[in-house]
């Protein structure tokens, strides 16, 4: 396995590639080109969640495909162990800003396919897992590839960065649902709107968005034909991101004719990942009817990215 | 296996159980009750399909359940075998209405209790499993059991007839949703709105009910905090029975906090039934992506209705 650590822009550490790619082999049909999946972890783009990166990661290898790890750019840095609640005060990263982490992933996407003959890549077959806020960019790639903004961005053909398929896990879809969500449960637990507040701080560069901004970033909104396939999971009682989000992104998907599965478990936690005992950060994140989407998800990529 | 058929209607040979009765043993803690499922077939209220039937029930026998089939009032009777394309000439059994076979499946859940006794059933563990118009049937008990109509017709106490869980397969929930999709498709496939409206003969007595009768039978509209736990699974391209009625459905057991797991498959035609070689009518009825809605849904029951 390359297990490296590949910078995606020149004066910028914070944002990288991780790669998992297969060793060629004389036994298999060799100079074979693999289909991939990109990784993109969760984090409410204040930091990343290792839970949601290199295990997920391992799962796509040992299925079979390449694999990547996005370290895309987020406010804070660090992962999901630093302290977010840290108020507005302490200076944030603005490459965290809509589209900055776009525009990561969309170089992730040439940074494979301008390495694609080394590292054996079907740079035509590259699918993209997020999780949560990841799930979010992932989307957001999903829905923006065909535009004219992304292009002139990354001085690339669109279909270049164009990604196969969607896997989308907890993702935030829909702005509007998080803001009706953040201001219902104010007053159940106030954590919960500094969080809303501190993640637009990141990606709006203020607290309080405008309708009309939230609307820009609703991924829901910006569904088309040309959007890849998507699998979705979500569970019915995510405490942070709710389930409509899942609804609406796939019911968005069915109406353009795009071909989507979605599977809504009944209990746990945002923030699963795996949500088994090899990476679970404590027991909750332990849930064994939910584990099942890891199955589903790999028999889903055998249908739209195809080993063989 | 007690494998026998219990007329549920002093005067109507048409409305029965069939009973998949697990034999007592010595083997066992021998008088135990088990928990037990309703299968109610689709047939859109016109006949019944044979496919969804004994075929399912059969399954959760094997996995340890007492299983039934009801037999409920149709508008012809008979099996999906029967041509539905015969207009609205012939004359149609009035007892198909609305809530005609809603009485048969209470009647059905106080039989059964009835008899928990000698069929060892655990009366308060009955979930009802419906396909299509029968996933309509069962939702409609999921949702109306605790209403004074129903008691007062069928002269018993509410919680007699409430069913513990609810497994909805391609079920019909949103008759606004169809009559959107009836007129839709009204050009691309003619026999459709004419389904449409024979249905509407047998459920409503008219071919085109108002959009306050719609409202009175679509399930989503009555969904409360006292209906039972659903397992709901759908394909996203079924040619018949949009799968916005699995969204619709889904969101309101979430709003009102009822626990739901939902399952969309990507592919399959309306009327997959078990989706597997044994029991298809044609070929396309094999779906091996949608196969696993079965081993989902018991162990879905397994956590509802525990065996032990």
């Amino acid at each position: 396995m390359r297990a490296e650590r590949v910078v995606l822009w020149p004066d910028r550490e914070d944002v990288f590639l991780t790669t998992y790619i297969h060793d060629d082999s004389s036994e298999y049909p060799s100079g074979r080109r693999r289909p991939a999946v990109v990784v993109c972890p969760g984090g409410a783009y204040l930091g990343l969640s290792d839970r949601e990166g290199e295990p997920v990661a391992l799962q796509f290898a040992a299925a079979g495909y390449h694999a990547f790890v996005l370290n895309y750019s987020t406010f804070f840095g660090g992962n999901m162990a630093g302290n977010f609640d840290i108020g507005a005060t302490r200076e944030g990263n603005p490459h965290a800003a809509f589209p900055g982490p776009l525009l990561d992933l969309g170089k992730a996407m040439l940074t494979i396919r301008a390495n694609a003959g080394r590292w054996l890549v079907d740079a035509d077959q590259v699918a993209v897992c997020g999780f949560s806020a990841g799930g979010h960019l992932a989307a957001s790639l999903g829905v923006h590839w065909p535009d004219l903004f992304l292009a002139e961005a990354l001085g690339a053909a669109n279909h270049d960065f164009r990604p196969a398929g969607l896997i989308l896990c907890y993702a935030l879809t829909d702005y509007l649902v998080m803001k009706r969500s953040a201001e219902l449960i104010r007053k159940a637990d106030p954590r919960l709107i500094d969080l809303w507040h501190l993640s637009n701080l990141a990606v709006f560069q203020k607290p309080e968005p405008s309708l009309d901004e939230l609307n820009r970033v609703s991924t829901v909104n910006h569904v088309s034909e040309q959007t890849p396939p998507a699998f979705i999971w979500h569970t019915a009682d995510d405490d942070l991101v709710p389930v409509s989000n899942a609804f609406h992104f796939a019911a968005a998907l069915v109406e353009k004719g795009v071909p989507c599965e979605l599977h809504v478990f009944e209990n746990g936690p945002h923030g699963l990942g795996l949500a088994d005992a090899g990476y679970a950060g404590k027991p909750e994140q332990v849930n064994e009817p939910v584990r099942i989407w890891l199955q589903l998800a790999i028999a889903w990529l055998g249908r739209h990215l195809p080993l063989a």
